[in-house]
Formats: structure tokens, C-alpha cells, sequence
């Protein structure tokens, strides 16, 4: 983080005097820095306060007409599956796909819940959980096939600049993405919206983002979002994650939940049998290797929707853990990370055992 | 802004590893910061990505049963009044109270605007556009006089740790605020939930801020949010503003919008007759004078509905400039800055006067 970025943040990009204009500038080249690579147009892109917010939005607005039925995967993200569920509760036909034991959406299943009522579909790109990616390009067309009305949308946060994709030759009508899953700050999101789809806001007032996302600019993290994208390099975490799932696969009862081959190579999601996540996870912080328990945003909450859906054994969940990989990870982390995993398992293991 | 806490956005505050439990008691201390200044308990308070998203969640779930009337001033931020105004075009009935020519509130038209059918009522603290306050305590009491189960919400953006307040005191329910208007970072505000108040997310997903505001924390605008209440010191700015009052009430041609003796002191709006606002605001941005016109939020429309509700001339109105004061300016500044005004002012009319 730079100074020159600390000291944007003063202005107030919506003003009209000079610096407030510059400072206007520089966010739009954001903008364009996203759509870049998204490939789409700047016009596209609309600057939330995060992917939360994104999603939440893009199923509000997917849905407006509150007529006809939705279908969504059951490894989304909680701000996609929640807002889905309350729709649910108002008597809203909702339904679930499953995931293949592989992480992936049973796309077969997905094409046989899309008929012509349908009216809003969402399937994350990258899991959250199993970092395992949906071909949302492919999916977004058989949905379109059946029903070229049904809204598409897909949860880009864990793919964006780590997954190859562009919007353009996909049929996604909606897409959410987030500044701090690649390194950005927090408070910053962006929700694509393509060209003349009919949008209303979530939040209202100032006018602010062509009027769809009113209050005033998070300057510093939508600042931060440009240079997180010119400043990833993801091109080394592939011998991160291979060295890691080789390891963990030798181990004796653990298991990767999801395929390694459709794995976006960040997060790898690992079933250890005979020991609780919350204590394998204690032990690990100890060591300084951090690890999450579910999906942070939920942590709190024991069920695993996702590792349910993919019919994972009930001790690979209770022992479940999720180790991300980031660029400014080195193979000597990595390599101490997945020593200090074996022996924390085995001590515990021990200590239960006696 | 400390590197410190350009560390802390690292972590993602809801895991449940070691850092993220620290950081956690981090942002609970800037709640139980926000709640002693406001005095009410930290639990009643609710961190979101804003004011403008604090305003537009007041006003759902203010009126979230759908039924009765709505209440408001017709000096309310957009932020307030866009998302009330959508429910009065779908045939909500929607009652605003004028301003006197003071730019308080009608208190009379108010009461009578109030009764047993009244769902929620919104009066904003202090103007964004005037710096004028209105008396929350006494309005709030008044409202719950008529009608106790009436929500009572009040804008608090531009009065939080500029005006003398203590919720304790009052009958208010919700209550906006905002980091940056303070010297907080973008990208922080909250609302203030009365205990016991029922409410429902404007976003949800992640179930964090106890399930009332799910996403990510921002945490860096958080913690910015409790350095800058604990380094706010606003004890001079009142001589910055009777200078600038005083020095601006003796220019010919030249108004005060609202009565200076009900100011919070940290705005003015001044209604210049005989020049456009906008170019006055060009020239002096030149002479590195930064004025606003109307408020930034909505700069690019033409009405400003604070000002008509007043009443105010139309060449006043057409001339208007906003002049924000902080604690970080100094005398100097505001004696340059008055002078830049008058000989600017001077010029623009000796121009368009030929």
C-alpha cells in the first residue's frame, strides 16, 4: 500500500472540483482494469462493498420479478444460498443441484431442473470450499439452451485471475468478484452486469455508480483492486498445491475432498480422519500454520453444505480442514506447512488414541 | 494510517485461528469505542460498508411490515429519502415535513404529519447541505408521544462527535454514522439498532456482525473508525466557522442558508446571487479552495430539495456553495480561503456583468 493511495482516500470521488475529478479517473481505470480481464466493458462493472454484497445483489435483481422458480448449486457461497433460502421461505419453487462426489455440479441434474419457468440460476465458478471449478462457460449455455430468459449467474470471487475465463464467449449474465481474495483490500467487490440487463439497486441515495450502487466510493480498496490484478502472479502456487495434495494423499486417513484435476490449484479441501478440525486447527495456529474450518464466513456453523452434497464420509468432515495457497506463498512454507500437518495429526491422533 | 493496521487487514477476522481471534477483539474494540460516544451498548451497534447503506437499511426494516405510513423531512439525505420515495411509488403513503426558514425542521407539521397509522419516521441530525441540527431528543420524544410504536431513525452522519449527543437519553431507534466524516477511512459506517429492536439484514450470507450484516469485515476502516473518534478534536473548528460566517455575512449579495445560531459548525452553505455555483466552484478549485455544491452525493443534479423545502431566493439557490470545516484546518487557511472567496465571487460578477 502506498502513501499515494492513503492520501486519495481524502477526496470525495463523487465531488465536482479538481482533485475529486482525477481521483474519479483513476477509479475508473480500475473499472477498466477489471474488464479488461473479465473481458467485458467497463460499463459492465459496478463497484460493491465486497462479494457478499455482490451476490446478494445478484440474486435481488436476478429474481426482481418474483415469478417462476430458481435453481442453484449446493456448494454455493452462504451469500448466494441464504438470500435463496429466505426466497424459499416466501413459497418460491427453489431448486438444488448436487455436486458430483468430484466437487463438480451434477451438470445433468442442472439441465433437468431449467425449464421455461425458470428464472434465475447461480453456480459458483470456484468453491469456496474445495477450490474445484464449474465449467461456467459450458453450464451457462445448456441453461441458455433450455431457457433463454433464465438469468445465469456464477460466484467468481475464488476464480477471478486464478481460473482462466472470459465473460465474453460465455452466456453469464452476472458474475461477482472481490478485491481481497487476490490480495486487494477488504471492502471492495465488483458485480459484472451485462450490457442491457435490467437492473435495479440494492443500495440507493447518492447516485453513485451510474446510479446502481449508491454511497460514496471505497477509493483506497477499489484503488487496491487495480493493483492487486497487476501485481498477481499466480504462476508458481500449481507446484505449491501439487506438492501439497502429493503429500496429504500419501498420509494414512486423509483424504482430498474434491478432484485435484479440477481444482483451481488455491484451496484444497482436506478430509483427516479420527480427529476434530477445531482442535487439528488449534494445534496447527500454534505452529504458525493457519488453516480454516469450513469456510471462514461460516465457521461458526458445524454443517459443511458443500462436502455434504458431494456425500463425503462423516469422519472426513468432522476432521475437515481448508488450506489456501497465495502467490506470496513459497515452496519452503508449503514444504514446513505439510510437515507440521503430518505430525500435528499424528500427535493428536495419539493423545485420542492414548 | 499506521502500518499496523495496514497488517491487520491480512486476516479474515471471522476464522477462528489465532490472529483472526485477535483481530476480532480489535474491531469489538471500535464497537465499544463507537458505543461509549454515542452511549449505548456495543451490542446495538452494527458495522456496515457505510452511511448510505445504514440509511437505506433504516428505512427497510423501519417500515418492514409494509403497512402504514412513512414520516420524513424534506431535508433527509438521498440516501434516506430515494429508498422512501421508491416506497411511495409503490403507493405507500408518504408524508414530508417541510423545513423552516431557519433549515430546522417544522415541529409543528411534524406532530401533526404523526399518528396512530405511522410506521417509521426519519429526521436527519445535522443537514449535510446547511450544517443545521435538528433537536433529535425533543423530535424523537414528540413522535413516540403520538405513536410509541412509530420507528424513530435519525441520520446522524454529520453530527457524530460534532454535536453534543447521548442516545441514552432519547427515544431514537436507529441512528446512522460514518467513519469518513470524522477522518475515518471510506468504507466503514454503522447503524445503531435500539436493543430489542427486531430487525432483518439488508445483506446476508456470511452471519457475521451476529447475523445482521454478513461480509467480510473491513477491517482497516473499522479500526480507522476508533482512531479517528479517539484523535477527533473539533474545539477550534467553532472559530474557523463564526470567522468564515462572519466574514461571508458582510459580502454584498451574499446569504447564509439556515440560521448560524442552530449550526453544528462543521458546514455552511452560502448562497452567492449573480454567479452559477459551478463555475464559482471551478475558480476557487483553481485558487485550491475546494467548496462543494450541494452535497457531493447527488452534485450532479441540479435541485437541491434542503434549500427549495427553506425556502430559499432562487439566485441564492443558483449560487449556492457548500463550505466544510475540519479539525485539520487551521485559521490561515480559513482567512485565505474567505479572501480567495470574496475576490473570486468579484471577478465571476464583474465578468458576467461585462
Amino acid at each position: 500500500m502506498s502513501n499515494r493511495i492513503l492520501e486519495r482516500d481524502f477526496y470525495n470521488p463523487s465531488a465536482l472540483y479538481y482533485c475529486a475529478v482525477e481521483l474519479r479517473k483513476e477509479l475508473d481505470a480500475s473499472r477498466a482494469c477489471i474488464a479488461d480481464k473479465l473481458d467485458c466493458k467497463p460499463s459492465e462493472v459496478v463497484f460493491t462493498s465486497g462479494a457478499t454484497e455482490s451476490n446478494n445483489w445478484a440474486v435481488a435483481c436476478g429474481f426482481k420479478n418474483k415469478r417462476g422458480n430458481i435453481v442453484v448449486s449446493e456448494g454455493e457461497h452462504p451469500s448466494v444460498y441464504e438470500p435463496v433460502m429466505l426466497l424459499k421461505g416466501k413459497g418460491i419453487d427453489v431448486r438444488t443441484v448436487p455436486l458430483l462426489s468430484d466437487g463438480r455440479v451434477d451438470e445433468e441434474r442442472l439441465a433437468c431442473c431449467v425449464d421455461c419457468e425458470t428464472a434465475f440460476v447461480s453456480v459458483i465458478h470456484a468453491s469456496n470450499e474445495t477450490g474445484v471449478v464449474n465449467d461456467v462457460m459450458r453450464l451457462s449455455r445448456i441453461v441458455k439452451e433450455k431457457n433463454p430468459r433464465a438469468v445465469f449467474h456464477s460466484d467468481g470471487v475464488q476464480a477471478f485471475c486464478k481460473v482462466p475465463f472470459r465473460l465474453s464467449g460465455s452466456c453469464v449474465d452476472l458474475y461477482s468478484i472481490s478485491a481481497h481474495k487476490i490480495g486487494g483490500l477488504k471492502g471492495a467487490g465488483a458485480l459484472y452486469i451485462r450490457n442491457g440487463f435490467n437492473i435495479s439497486p440494492l443500495v440507493s441515495g447518492g447516485g453513485q455508480e451510474r446510479n446502481l450502487r449508491s454511497g460514496t466510493e471505497n477509493v483506497m480498496s477499489i484503488l487496491s483492486f487495480k493493483s492487486a490484478i497487476e501485481d498477481f502472479d499466480g504462476s508458481h502456487v500449481c507446484d505449491l498445491y501439487d506438492y501439497a495434495v502429493a503429500y496429504l494423499s500419501k498420509l494414512v486417513g486423509v483424504k482430498i475432498n474434491g478432484c485435484a484435476d479440477h481444482s483451481s490449484g488455491y484451496i484444497v479441501s482436506v478430509g483427516v480422519s479420527g480427529v476434530k478440525s477445531e482442535i487439528l486447527q488449534h494445534i496447527l495456529s500454534d505452529s504458525g500454520v493457519l488453516v480454516g474450518t469450513g469456510s471462514a464466513c461460516s465457521s461458526k456453523t458445524k454443517k459443511n453444505r458443500t462436502l455434504e452434497s458431494m456425500k463425503t464420509e462423516k469422519r472426513f468432515m468432522e476432521g475437515n480442514i481448508r488450506i489456501s495457497f497465495s502467490p506470496s506463498n513459497t515452496m519452503e512454507e508449503i514444504k514446513r506447512a505439510m510437515d507440521v500437518i503430518s505430525v500435528s495429526i499424528e500427535k493428536l491422533r495419539s493423545a485420542i488414541n492414548g
